[in-house]
């Protein structure tokens, strides 16, 4: 393995330019801090050497070529809204940006999907797919997400418990590899046996395997009706033993969402977002959509029926768009709220079988509690992919750094306890890199990193991420 | 690379027995002669030197212990019903079978899952789910073959219109690995972020990564209601052309089989089974199913219509079990009809974009008629995925072979002009490895290796199946 890897020359930076354009490649301390780290600063702080906009694949391609050549790291940046410390320039190098690569390049009718460069928004292709009546069901809470980051990530989100993750709906994608070869992993058809699959191994290999420069996504027609329920109870384990319950009716809810007051109220006195239900102290936020407005009102009929038999103190049907929206823009809302009211966070995105989640989240705030750390569970509790928050108030650093990873030990230990997994959306990144080898057994941690060397043998793609390089 | 491989010593044997059981060991010439190939021995015929029967993953794993050390080919077999020359012996060595590994280990009604052993056959799965209420989707023709098999190779079939491939349900597996180590693919969780996607990668591998000894499937309800249509056309433009237009409705259609009338009447003078249609020359098998009769009705009233617009002679709905057992029973029988009605059989199982289906049908007839190749184009229209049989008869070797390899040639050349694949849901195997890497292209075939080499350092596991050795 070639590290320590190479710093870039004067020469290196010449040669980048003339590939790509002087304007667009920034050198050393000029780079913007933003691009230090994701959305969790907590999981590390790594200045780039050279900061690249690429506009298309060969831009990428040459760029490649030449780190491939000249032995030098390489990060490939969507938005930088990923929560695993991942688009980050850990052992310095490039940070190649793909936001200017940003073209929607059409929908497709008769095949029913979409195509875009990695750096169009999440936001942007699901409101290209509506405008052609068709549906883009990934919704990772993080509209502002690159859809390239959202597949390189395998997003998930609120409404995979209907429709799936990303995964689901990746229909082909092309890619550049280290060495800076351009290549296509299967194409626009909904089946393919031709060899490995690689497509989606690529999904979610978080930008060590290869660069994405173009994706083709799978539409579904789109839902016609929508409603969604606020089940309020007075303790967790009515309001939690009621998931399995509405996952076993015939309707399959598109979302399960749990909250806890406490977090309402945070991002009630933070950012002034007031959520529409006041009793109660534990709630289930569920949605549900379908071709027609009687299959949905049953729908909402029978969850609402099994919620009050669980003893829920309240059930509000929201079946009006405002009042649909100041539910889930509440929800929205979380990671800011808890931003705005911590000094630093810390999280815990286990995924346990879904019969497993009341004790997962029972064990989860117990654990807090033995620690003295602050914890919020809430998340996609109708895919069992709990989010425990961690919050920081007035611990020193030590504290706080022994507390928390105490804590994410044995929430991680109860994960695998449960038969879960240590992440369920969030990815590895650098963050979690720490409990993976542990997590997953040594075996397949060697396994892993042979399938590193398959795709990237000088290691020089976002190195030190999901496998370390040593 | 370790090649050539080393041939079993009398104390290998010696050794292999003391870790199954002499019962479960055949060596030489007393192996039965249906282990040297599987459904397609036109595809190879290679002797094992050694087949043995293992009972757990434990003796899977001792087998593979003393092959990696010993340098030994070994190839896992399931019931043998693959099409593409896949579970057989082409370096010698040691066949593994696992259909001795056949329990139905449970169905979770709480997860939705149902585990067994590999060994376990596909119709077996199917009634263990339909039992508990539920349902398992992936029908590939084959309902005898076994469960492993079907995962290892990602099998389609009819119903992959509505409810997709074998990959889309498997929730998790358990393998083990070419040096003997017993591994996990993710767990019972409905979305996994910890590191690479390896669980999809081994799906569709054709047992060249790894050996599967326990597989997880997810389930769905059991729809209600089921009914089939005929549509009967008097030529394929017509019927060909309905398809997109029954993919672009609100119902989606479960299955859409197109056949010839050729076909049927081989099936009905080969094994007296009758297509109960008589008129036109075209025919679509159209089924939906759904919650309702209501629903599946409009869907199929919907179709009707659609189909008499498009210009069809007749329309048929089977809403009996009698006759829709008819009808499918008439389309199980191609494959095992055409093998009655001709000397040997070539096929083509390429998938193009669903937008490209008449095309390539058209295009495909032309070609058979270019070569002088009786050619039967059948198969799963609704996903893209055609089916073009070569039929021999009263034919040279020379002849045969060089006009079916012809039209092979073209076939794959259309098929990639319209943006497809060269295999739908056969796979590679032995059959499809010569065109291969012409298809995919260099670049991917290294890659293909890499990740061969990634798994299998040996190279050891199924060799020669997927990518060359050499």
């Amino acid at each position: 393995m070639p590290f320590p890897y190479n710093k870039l020359t004067d020469e290196d930076i010449t040669y980048i330019k003339s590939v790509t354009a002087p304007e667009r490649v920034v050198a050393g301390e000029a780079i913007q801090k933003e691009f230090y780290h994701d959305e969790m600063p907590e999981y590390g702080i790594f200045p780039p050497d050279l900061y690249v906009e690429a506009l298309d694949r060969e831009e990428v391609s040459a760029v490649m070529k030449l780190a491939y050549e000249k032995n030098i790291p390489v990060t490939a940046r969507g938005a930088g809204t990923g929560l695993a410390g991942g688009a980050t320039c850990k052992y310095g190098g490039i940070m190649l940006s793909l936001m200017k690569m940003n073209k929607i390049i059409g929908v497709d009718r008769q095949n029913l999907t979409v195509t875009a460069q990695p750096g169009a928004l999440l936001t942007e292709v699901a409101e290209a797919a509506a405008e052609a009546g068709l549906f883009y069901p990934p919704d990772p809470g993080e509209r502002t997400a690159s859809i390239g980051g959202t597949v390189i990530t395998n997003a998930g989100g609120m409404r995979a418990v209907r429709y799936g993750v990303t995964r689901d709906y990746v229909r082909c994608l092309e890619a550049v590899l280290p060495d800076g070869s351009i290549v296509n992993f299967s194409s626009n058809v909904v089946k393919n046996t031709t060899g490995y699959d690689i497509k989606d191994l690529i999904v979610g290999s978080e930008g060590t395997l290869c660069i994405l420069t173009e994706v083709t996504l799978k539409l579904i027609p789109a839902p016609k009706v929508t409603q969604t329920l606020v089940l309020a109870f007075d303790n967790i384990a009515d309001c939690i033993g009621t998931v399995p319950e509405l996952l076993q009716t015939a309707f399959v809810p598109t979302a399960i969402e749990f909250v806890e007051k406490e977090l309402m109220e945070i991002v009630e006195r933070c950012l002034n977002k007031p959520f529409p239900v006041r009793e109660g102290s534990d709630y289930l936020i569920v949605m549900y959509d379908g071709a027609s407005r009687e299959e949905v009102n049953e729908a909402c009929e029978l969850a609402a029926e099994i919620a009050m038999e669980r003893g829920a103190l309240d059930v509000k049907i929201c079946n009006t768009p405002e009042r649909i929206g100041s539910v889930w823009s509440v929800r929205a809302a979380i990671l800011e709220g808890m931003k705005a009211d911590s000094e630093a966070q810390e999280e815990c995105d286990v995924v346990v079988p879904r019969a497993k989640i009341a004790e997962f989240v029972t064990a989860a705030q117990a654990i807090g509690r033995k620690y003295k750390i602050r914890v919020i569970v809430c998340g996609h509790a109708g895919d069992g992919n709990i989010h425990t928050e961690m919050l920081r108030n007035q611990m020193t650093d030590e504290e706080w750094e022994t507390n928390t990873q105490a804590c994410l030990k044995e929430l991680y230990a109860k994960s695998r306890e449960l038969g879960g997994q240590l992440s369920g959306e969030h990815g590895i990144g650098n963050g979690r890199l720490a409990y993976l080898e542990d997590f997953i057994g040594t075996r397949m941690y060697e396994l892993f990193r042979s399938v590193k060397q398959a795709f990237d043998d000088k290691w020089i793609l976002n190195p030190g991420k999901v496998v370390e390089i040593k």
